[in-house]
């Protein structure tokens, strides 16, 4: 039995994260790394609000509906649907690995996720509900209410409560173990020959000088059209809206190109539908630069290299209703 | 090691299923039977085409929506919320424990779990999309493509395929263990004197008639309003639909009460917000009787009973789409 279980420890050692001879490279880009869940209770807490659409004014909208977990936190559309069907001004992010972003929102206006966090709830045109109603939602449902007790140590919620959670969950959204990341490790066999061509390319021309780091994005603001202008016929300003400055218009935070296979369509504005079609206008209005196909073809390869590891969780169980909880008003 | 080892099987068999000295009650309430899963690769097939709102025209609103499986299976909605949000007609019934019901849709105008999956999929008010575009979205997502393959041995992708997969899904959602369950198994210790207080008043002044079966429902078509007539905004007619007869007109599927603590609110038009309303109304409108307050109280503690585990799974990530997949049309 004892030796049973020495080969069982040694095949679980063999089994543990490769090693390999070079050690990581070094890159302007590192590999994301795993979630620390800092507290498991209130990120538990955090991802049942992530999926409660009675955080919403109709009852029918959580922040799962346009940040989808089943498709790389997006909702996929080129802009989203709030409140009664309205159309949203912009191109929904995506929520994985957005932790690791200087600021949330494609301008930037909230400077971290319990900020973000707190924003689609109140807004008209998304949820279109407030924070006092929602609050008041939520201390209707003992289930809740006992489980913020038990998180956060007070049976009165507050709304810094309900979106130090929902920030707690979303912390946990990571993607580790991307193709990418394996080669970023030492791991020479995890690429195709086209993906390494590819991210040459992305480093040679240029392109990593906004999309680094481990989110390859996500650290600086920078002009959507610095060569020619981009022609879009969405409103929004982009920094200039936080900041005032006529010198930030068209000033974006640089998304992250994690998951970016899955996170489709493209741009602030939703406009470019493929990977194809992004990688050309980048080029062009970014750099100056018109990529062959086969150039196209190379780094599209490379950003398919970035998909990693989804976030695995079982679906959460939320707590019902009661007599108290005032009634969703979808139609109202 | 020997010793610890059949210590470990007796423990085991120690927390086994209970068995109790007097067996199962012989009651016209049975118990919910543990979900057979006959093919498990169709059925894990389903669970994503039931999470994709990629099956609807707007790319928003997927089977999910308004069967929430972290909401009792419902939306919690008096009535649904359809593309472009239009309102719904009718309220949603629950998913969880259809599979027991003689027919689907308040008026059963589906005959099986398959024949329902595919209406809300075509229904201009609900996801409005098409058989046939919804083939053709899921036919360009290879991940799509084969894993219908390797379930269906085919390619080629139908609209049967699909539905097929969908039904075999929602057969797996089934909410075994309730309190009355355990009570029906022969567990006295199950049920507080309320709550059996509550049965005993259900069975005797006829609740039981209509609510029957294991599902406590889903056996039969009844009038609502049989000794005085339902008032209601609703323009439903229920079975007269199906069936075009005059004498059907206000008959409806009896609805299922499992789990009825998660699936306010209540009655095919949604207008009864509480489980005491519920209550009363029915003991007035099909059985002439004024329960009291204590009566009420009772008959709902039996209710909340009614409430077994749920399914409890992780959210499927969903194949993403490709460069040749038609986009979602939510605003057009």
């Amino acid at each position: 039995m004892k030796m049973t279980l020495t080969s069982l420890a040694v095949g679980l050692l063999l089994a543990g994260p490769a090693v390999y001879a070079q050690g990581p490279r070094n890159e302007p880009v590192q590999p994301i790394p795993a979630a620390e869940v800092s507290d498991a209770a209130m990120a538990e807490l955090g991802k049942k609000l992530f999926f409660d659409p009675r955080l919403s004014r109709s009852g029918f909208i959580s922040c799962n509906s346009c940040h989808n977990l089943s498709m790389g936190g997006t909702d996929n559309l080129k802009t989203s649907i709030g409140h009664n069907w309205q159309q949203g001004p912009i191109n929904s992010p995506t929520v994985l690995n957005s932790s690791l972003n200087l600021a949330q929102f494609w301008d930037g206006r909230a400077a971290d996720l319990k900020e973000q966090a707190g924003g689609p709830i109140a807004n008209p045109g998304e949820m279109a509900f407030t924070h006092e109603l929602a609050i008041g939602v939520l201390q209707s449902i003992p289930g809740y209410v006992s489980e913020f007790e038990t998180v956060f140590g007070q049976s009165e919620l507050d709304i810094d409560m309900v979106t130090d959670a929902i920030a707690a969950f979303e912390e946990t959204l990571v993607t580790p173990d991307s193709p990418f990341d394996q080669w970023l490790k030492g791991d020479d066999n995890a690429l195709s020959a086209q993906a390494l061509a590819g991210y040459q390319l992305f480093k040679q021309s240029g392109c990593v000088a906004c999309h680094n780091g481990p989110n390859l994005g996500g650290t600086s603001f920078q002009k959507m059209g610095v060569v020619e202008p981009y022609q879009s016929d969405s409103d929004a300003i982009g920094r200039a809206a936080v900041t005032g400055k006529d010198a930030d218009r068209f000033t974006f935070k640089v998304p992250t190109l994690r998951n970016v296979e899955l996170t489709y369509p493209y741009f602030h504005d939703g406009e470019a539908a493929t990977l194809e079609e992004a990688v050309d206008i980048m080029g062009r209005l970014q750099l100056g630069r018109v990529y062959s196909n086969q150039e196209v073809s190379q780094i599209v390869a490379f950003l398919k290299s970035l998909t990693g590891e989804q976030p695995r969780f079982e679906l959460p169980i939320l707590p019902p209703s009661t007599n108290q909880t005032p009634a969703p008003e979808p139609f109202g």
